[in-house]
């Protein structure tokens, strides 16, 4: 049934037999090279989710993985599925791997596509190994994972599982007037079946979702590690305006007990909130925090007067619920002393709140068990952004990701990730998805250890 | 030679006869309505410096002493002198009384103009009283002391002392265009001197100068005083933009150790430093400190974007020059603390030193005296905003100022001075002034107790 990655071991073919050590390189290397041609921006690429420079990708895609053998096909999603030859049954429980092709304007060229690059990679990978397994392993070339264009983000892989309401469909690319449902239908989805919120791929027929990324931050490199496997995908809480509200003055006439200083109020609060943060830490909890935005009113501003008002926005990430928990009613009661302390008020906007999402523990043993045999370090981050893998894993299906070694964050022309660190990766998933694409049931990797 | 303040008393004219609890009060009504008719704004009052609104208050003014039997004539400043009868000869060593006319754009009514007409009514109250005085007592209406047109302050007594360079004169209105040296011109002033740098008035012929001022903060009517004498006027050191600059991030995939946040580090800085003010308070220093401006970068902020850049401006007062530069180097020593802990840097603009401006001891034990003897509270404050007091002081006249309650704050229509509290002041005035005109020497005062 299933076979302990251990037993893998590296990869048993002579380097220069080495699939992903020589030609795959070069492919992946061609990959990023045409598809950068295919979706030029001002600076960087532009791959608009639901868009023709989309579909131009994934059409090159199609055509690159055909040339080497493979299978393709679209999904009812308008996504490009490549399959290894003979795995012709489409509803056949398959075992997936893959990413998003879609960026953001004046977005780099790795984010999404390094996932799709990587996935295809597997896939020759285990083709030319002659790696039989009990379930088809496929990659999947996503559109639409970026909120860029319409305001939301897990388009493509939201309709998969029937999770866009109208609402959604109706949504307006501000740039160019598209609206969702109308870009979707131009691609070839299947709008009667995502209108009606009907799933279109059953989550019990995917034995696995294995999806690599770029990492947005700089903790791989900091860490000096290629690659690590990711835990699962903070939820967070946000406030995008908390108005703190306090009392004009003049700068050199009132003193310090009859003031009510926005500007220092809200800077106490922020220090405050920083010691939970730093508490919590040490304690073990999962949490990063965020005031991006602080302005005082420029309506009213002024060197020689004391700040009436300064406004906020507000974000909490954590893999834990109940972390996040905590801090949002620590804002609260830290807001509450600093009021009554300093004579402000605060105004919070409504809150949104977006849930954690898990990773599949076994998945997670697995991607870590292969990196050991890999002799590459075996370590683990959560991820502070959300992914495709976290709707899959959402829907039911047991899912697991990869961070790729990346400077300069992401969503930038700045991306930096090195194809070598990318390969580490496919190396992964090729004796990753080998183990579990083993049994019928991805529940058999708990075992491996 | 001198008598003791505590020797004159409460005014020793019946209730029936004190000019300023009747005639004088309607005269105080009748000024603050007719002058506010005659500079109105879309809101508040609008007399700028220079102007010729400015000129046809003091005409008005020139009328209504006239009228009260005062003669009246024009300095070589522009500026409207009243007199008691008899008192013609313009270059005798004299006291002043006075303040300015002329407000900002939106302004209230009282700033400046209380000054003005406490001085009109305490002449007014010496006359009807019989005082007599061995130096004669002035009043001076004012012109020009608001930055708001020429972005320069105390233009008025500055030209009375030879203190406007040719920088300064070359000044423009950025509203209407209008030259302050022509602006002046245009009112009378003798240009010639004003641009030679020649002082208008001899300082040593004034023996003394008193100013009412409402209080632009709220301390008075917080402690429930209708006046208080000023004890000087803070220096400032001020900064008008200081940029914290960071490192911009994924809000959600960067650790904590791992950011720069610029927003964090300027928190962290101003928590610092109004833990200095508070020690700094609690030791017996004079201090306020003040960030009205705090702006990340519009640009490029976002709610899910570590801050990479901050922008505040800072300024702080004090009466003592050794405290405002133990603050100037605190805010250094703070900031490296803060660069090196947080991984940001802080880039200052140039600073702007203004001296502090120390009022006359021997004036204010008088005016103090003169609180006691009318049965108010004796109390003393430092101003925080710069007057015309202490452009005399500085220039060497033995300066002592009243700051009269008032809501509000100033330099807005919603300026609220009772007229009775004024009239505190303009008894203490009358009751100083009678004290302080006894001698040839001012100095002469300081036994007064």
């Amino acid at each position: 049934m299933s076979r302990a990655i251990s037993d893998i071991g590296p990869a048993m073919t002579a380097p220069e037999h080495d699939f992903l050590a020589g030609e795959g390189r070069a492919l992946a290397e061609e990959i990023f090279e045409r598809v950068r041609e295919l979706s030029p921006d001002t600076e960087g690429v532009n791959r608009p989710a639901f868009s023709p420079v989309e579909s131009l990708v994934l059409d090159y895609l199609d055509e690159i993985a055909r040339a080497r053998g493979l299978i393709t096909r679209r999904d009812a999603g308008a996504n490009l599925i490549i399959a290894r030859p003979g795995d012709t049954d489409a509803d056949a429980r398959c075992g997936l791997i893959g990413s998003h092709v879609d960026s953001v304007p004046q977005g780099g060229n790795y984010d999404g596509l390094a996932g799709v690059a990587t996935a295809i990679l597997t896939l020759i990978a285990l083709e030319r190994d002659g790696v039989e397994t009990d379930i088809p392993v496929r990659a999947i070339a996503l559109r639409g994972e970026e909120s860029a264009c319409f305001g939301l983000p897990y388009m493509g892989s939201k309709a998969l599982f029937g999770l866009l309401d109208e609402k959604a469909l109706a949504a307006r690319d501000a740039r160019d007037g598209r609206v969702l449902g109308e870009a979707m239908a131009g691609c070839g989805v299947d709008m009667e079946r995502v209108r009606a919120g009907a799933p279109l791929v059953d989550p019990q027929s995917l034995a696995f979702f294995l999806e690599l990324h770029i990492e947005q931050g700089p903790l791989l490199i900091d860490r000096n590690w290629p690659i690590a496997a990711v835990t699962g995908i903070r939820g967070n809480i946000r406030h995008r305006n908390v108005r703190c509200i306090g009392e004009a003055g003049h700068s050199g006439a009132v003193p310090r007990y009859l003031r009510k200083d926005a500007v220092v109020a809200t800077a106490d609060l922020l220090m405050r909130l920083d010691e939970h943060w730093q508490t919590i830490q040490l304690h073990g909890g999962d949490l990063v925090m965020t005031t991006g935005v602080l302005h005082t009113n420029a309506a009213n501003d002024g060197m020689t007067r004391i700040p009436a008002e300064a406004a906020f926005s507000f974000e909490a990430r954590s893999q834990q619920a109940t972390t996040l928990r905590a801090i949002e009613a620590l804002v609260h009661s830290e807001c509450e002393i600093v009021a009554r302390e300093r004579g402000v008020h605060f105004v919070f906007d409504e809150p949104v709140h977006t849930r954690e999402a898990f990773l599949d523990k076994d998945i997670l043993a697995t991607l870590l068990a292969a990196c050991e045999a890999q002799d590459l370090p075996a370590e683990t981050v959560p991820s502070g952004a959300g992914h495709d893998a976290a709707i899959f894993s959402q829907a039911g299906v047991p899912s697991g990701m990869l961070f790729v070694r990346n400077r300069n964050g992401s969503h930038n022309p700045h991306e930096a990730m090195e194809i070598d660190d990318m390969l580490c990766g496919a190396r992964v998933f090729r004796h990753a998805a080998e183990a579990l694409a083993q049994g019928r049931d991805a529940g058999s990797c708990a075992k491996i250890k």
